[in-house]
């Protein structure tokens, strides 16, 4: 039990920055404001955080967060520092417990009165934890293997309308969709098991469709049902996806918590796509929340396979550098041996096209990710066969560094990409 | 399925306030950046959400979160305007699902690159989420039934050093604190299941303590053993609490997730104790986040019996009459008859004495809370019999309408809390 576990934080605080680092470490473990007689030396050594490393930053005059009054020895004119502090906790305070993790690294600490911003980086954990999770069944290489697609991307869509669909005209839309060569199709994070739409009947209706075009054809299209819901219906609407031949299920991880994905990767038989919807309550403040490195780490080790990125020139409020750098790190190995790293695959979507193909593979520099494209596919001219055509065009005239331009003139569907989604 | 659920938000925009919230509103729903063919009217109108009613605030001319840049047309001094929006969904959308309710009320939205800020300030549900969840078990009568406690607060305290104390040393503890006549006592939420210190061992352990104290005097102290953990464990640990004579166990919210919470509260025989640790996430930010009122709407409904609201004059950030809207908000009905309202006990916790025991009372107007202190305590004169005296004493002059100075002249303890701990 020698290793410790580090969690990096970018912090913004009026006191010196040692000492806020100090009641960091004290808060979240052994430390007590008044010292009691229990807590001995041997219990402090064994048991308390460690402040591994300071890197002092800018400052600024005003507290980015709402803070209580300052001491009045702090002076009129306090200055807020910022620094990126390094913490240390034995494993033996936690155990490899996920939950538990997340009490001791984003718990209270969040709340302390000491500072005026504080925002958690970045996390490594320790062996034990590669042991106790089972990281992502099917990563990459699973993901591939299933959707029958070797290289390049998955390019994939989002059923739209997001909600409101009946399972019937789901079916419709899915038929017209593997008609069209697709991938990759999943549920909006809106539409799980709405009265309207049942999961059951939407899993009925959508995989006789896709059955039966990988029975023509050979190619089973993975539908990506949206199963979010209480512990005990995910698990039978996993069963319920799977015993009708579904190759994908969808959660939504703020939704299901921790618990409800690791409880999900036990039994899962196929691979666990994960959505982000509330991701903006950790990222939209640069003063408080996670950083997105620091994030998917957790869900990748509890088992997720996919994740959501966003895309380059989105509809949110994401910068495109945050986007690159998050799809990196959901294929930047976490650990050197087990689960392959828990190494995933980034999704990509939000307004995406043809055109942001080339700047999607000059920064991430592989095809291992899901393209989705909702309007880049629906409102191709060529209509759902021309829209996907373009996408897997544009995704080859990349890899072969060939400008669209170039690629686009023996290549109607991505030349009618350009001349329709250039703004 | 004609009632809809409510949710009210505080957002902050340099877009008209009424496209900003039905941009909100369609993104949330069936809504698409272009209209797709099967967006039908009928659809729209079963499925669309509903901005039901905008207040229009104050404004600035700073954008409070980082935003894209803006278009052009905004010109070179766009102005961010703020207001209070209530949003309407038909419950046919997701149906009485809180994971699902999550993703819609508290989902992409956040990041939507409309609004510069977005807060969560309330939601109103509907009655199938009332037949459909299960609410507190207990609440504040069973709490008070099982810990033995008729009238007045429930006196407690957490052990401390939060970490690193064996077993052994824990029941130690507990030994003085039920002998000092405490009445609820629970585990610090980085105390779980660790190596140095197993729930099981520690179980064993303190029940002994308790349940020899309950044979001999017929008071069984309330002790909110952490089972924090994954699904199966936590299911093991509430049994094993169980089994052993315990009388509560304690979550931490934010690790184990609605349906984690839910989970427990299917087959818990005793209160669940609910920690907010992470809570700051949520809060700290004016301009991203939810409010409490919002937040512990969705952990009542799932079944937890005490949440942490902090206390006057905390250990954190938190301002006064904050953590008395989020006390009295915990015991304000939710429904009109199911579940008894889903009301539930307050805790109140971080620096508390017999110091701020008339301002509690005065605020809140009754006395169905824990009140948790831990130096308010340990450190007082007469040791922890004195303390735990002090503060009954406290609770019995303020309840009576007397002051704390006038009661303290024939009440020792509470005559040496106030010199001990009065600044």
């Amino acid at each position: 039990m020698a290793e410790r576990i580090r969690a990096t934080y970018w912090i913004e605080t009026p006191y010196p920055i040692q000492v806020a680092a100090e009641v960091m470490a004290g808060e979240q473990s052994s430390g007590t404001f008044t010292r009691l007689a229990a807590e001995t030396d041997e219990l402090r050594l064994a048991h308390c955080a460690r402040v591994e490393s300071i890197v002092e930053l800018d400052s600024t005059l005003e507290p980015s967060l709402p803070m209580r009054p300052l001491p009045a020895s702090f002076g009129s004119k306090p200055v807020y520092r910022r620094a990126r502090v390094e913490l240390s906790w034995p494993i033996a305070n936690m155990g490899p417990s996920l939950p538990n993790l997340l009490a001791t690294v984003a718990g209270n600490l969040f709340e302390l009165k000491e500072f005026s911003g504080l925002k958690l980086l970045d996390i490594q954990l320790t062996s034990e934890f590669a042991q106790a999770y089972r990281g992502p069944a099917f990563g990459i290489g699973g993901t591939r293997v299933l959707a029958g697609v070797n290289q390049g991307p998955l390019i994939g869509t989002i059923i739209k309308p997001s909600v409101g669909l009946s399972p019937a005209a789901t079916a419709a839309m899915v038929k017209d969709l593997v008609a069209g060569g697709i991938d990759f199709i999943k549920d909006d994070e809106l539409q799980a098991n709405g009265p309207h739409n049942p999961l059951t009947a939407r899993v009925d209706a959508v995989m006789q469709v896709i059955n039966e075009h990988a029975e023509r054809t050979g190619k089973k299209v993975m539908y990506a049902f949206n199963i979010t819901d209480e512990i005990d219906e995910m698990q039978r609407h996993h069963d319920y996806v799977v015993s009708a031949g579904g190759t994908c299920v969808m959660a939504t991880l703020n939704s299901v918590g921790l618990p409800g994905l690791a409880k999900l990767r036990q039994y899962s038989a196929v691979p666990i796509h994960g959505h982000r919807a509330g991701w903006g309550l950790y990222s939209r403040s640069p003063f408080i929340g996670f950083s997105y490195v620091a994030y998917q780490k957790l869900w990748r080790l509890a088992g997720v396979d996919h994740l959501h990125v966003n895309g380059l020139r989105n509809k949110f409020s994401e910068a495109d550098d945050s986007v690159i750098v998050s799809a990196k790190t959901c294929q930047t190995p976490m650990f050197d041996a087990p689960h392959n790293g828990c190494t995933i695959m980034p999704v990509f979507s939000s307004a995406q096209s043809a055109e942001q193909v080339a700047d999607t593979y000059a920064a991430l520099g592989n095809t291992d990710l899901i393209y989705c494209c909702g309007g880049g596919i629906m409102a191709h001219p060529g209509g759902i066969q021309g829209g996907v055509s373009s996408l897997r065009q544009a995704w080859d005239a990349t890899v072969q560094g060939i400008a669209l331009e170039t690629y686009a003139k023996e290549h109607p569907a991505l030349a009618d990409a350009i001349k329709a989604f250039r703004s």
